[in-house]
């Protein structure tokens, strides 16, 4: 039995500590918030707390705060040389005080307070400085179902800024695709198919190959009409650029295009 | 039960050729390709011909070729006052020759030709000129289990631009968290649960309401970080533009801020 006790109240900590709840082999001891009112109603299943002088031997203390209170927390404990962790994408291990055994615990995905989350389809990506912690990490992130991912520092940095681009900015583009439609009074409930399966189709081939459409095969006629369509100065700057990096990607672009042609060029030459 | 011919052999001519053979109420007459070896693998299934004056009487006609070659190919089919329908999302209906009745049965969702499709999740824009050919139209798109949905040639070029954003653009935005994730070497599978749930928060919330991050809530700290973090010019563009768009939508950006904070200001006066 794996026993943790979790510090914070936020959308990270809550949906952890249901996760636990459910599992055999861990056991949440305490959970701890400054403001004891947003816990309390969990009373009866846990030991909750709001000092920090109360806290009680535990084998892993998961710190899931807001990214800045972290190194405030951590210093806060009044324990040493136990395991302690935070949940952060983008915090440096080291921000954690070092009179503890210090270690992450990152839960990559999207989390709303009201949305229910399943921890199987959630990696977990662990970081540790001593090498002898990440078992017992590993283990907890085996009691949720989840995957877990042996990461760096650098690692898990770059995780969290790609999730803004696979996470936020595609949202985005949703969002811009809400307001084009709903200019023409059609429902935008029509693209959802559209949505889920590009996120689906790139499960199993990469999104080089799953790209489609006319930035990909430089069909200059479709670009023009739909900038000319666009009503949004915004948009249309975000449709350019993004047109513009696809290309890129694809070899599509006039530079590309160009070297290429000069290659096929010497090869005509050649023979 | 419904006779159809298919013209075209691209991979929505095929899919809906497929689709349709499956089905209980549609039947296809012919299927016709310029060049017959495309299709002829198919010829103890249908009629398969390369000759448009062997075309037979059908119930509708399916014009299914790439956008430039939709007019030329309806011109040149040998009869008159009979259902002919294209199934591009940009096209107009008006290019479609006019000695003919005319309208767009226009499948919105990515094909490649690998990828099974499963018509059921696929929404079926219709158009049509005459109102009587709607019914016949629509009765279709349900042979195939699909929703149906009547839209005006300006809703369907909305729809046909915002599925570039939502698919294309998305997918670029994959591509470019594969380009980060790889440069320090992590896996970008460990992403793709993100990719999933993203998608799947918008069939139930707007686009609007499911949007997070360090942009929604104007954590200026991170987007500094991720910023420096970027390597690529191209890709701290993007960050830059996307991140403004987002704070434009949820009024984060610092224009919107200062007319906050002074209306603000102004209750605080009034009360």
């Amino acid at each position: 039995m794996i026993s943790v006790s979790i510090i914070g109240s936020g959308n990270v900590a809550t949906h952890l500590f249901k996760a636990f709840t459910k599992t055999k082999s861990v056991t949440v001891k305490q959970w701890f918030s400054r403001d004891i009112s947003k816990i309390s109603s969990y009373k009866n299943d846990v030991d909750v707390i709001d000092d920090f002088s109360k806290l009680t031997e535990a084998d892993i203390y998961i710190i899931a705060v807001s990214d800045d209170a972290i190194p405030e927390v951590s210093e806060a404990l009044p324990f040493e040389n136990r395991l302690v962790v935070h949940t952060s994408g983008s915090v440096s291990l080291y921000k954690l005080d070092k009179k503890n055994r210090r270690g992450v615990f990152y839960p990559l995905q999207t989390f709303s307070k009201e949305a229910k989350v399943d921890f199987k389809t959630i990696p977990l990506c662990i970081e540790t400085i001593g090498k002898k912690d990440y078992p017992l990490l590993k283990s907890l992130a085996e009691a949720l179902g989840s995957s877990s991912h042996k990461i760096n520092g650098d690692q898990r940095k770059a995780l969290h800024l790609a999730a803004v681009f696979v996470n936020n900015f595609s949202n985005q583009m949703y969002r811009i695709a809400h307001e084009i439609t709903e200019m023409e009074g059609v429902e935008f409930d029509i693209l959802k198919p559209l949505i889920l399966e590009t996120a689906k189709k790139v499960q199993d081939l990469s999104p080089y190959m799953a790209q489609t459409g006319p930035a990909k095969r430089n069909d200059n006629k479709t670009i023009k009409r739909h900038l000319k369509q666009l009503e949004s100065e915004e948009h249309k700057t975000i449709y350019s650029l993004l047109t513009e990096s696809i290309k890129k990607t694809h070899g599509t672009s006039i530079l590309r295009r160009s070297s290429e042609q000069a290659s096929s060029v010497t090869k005509t030459i050649e023979t």
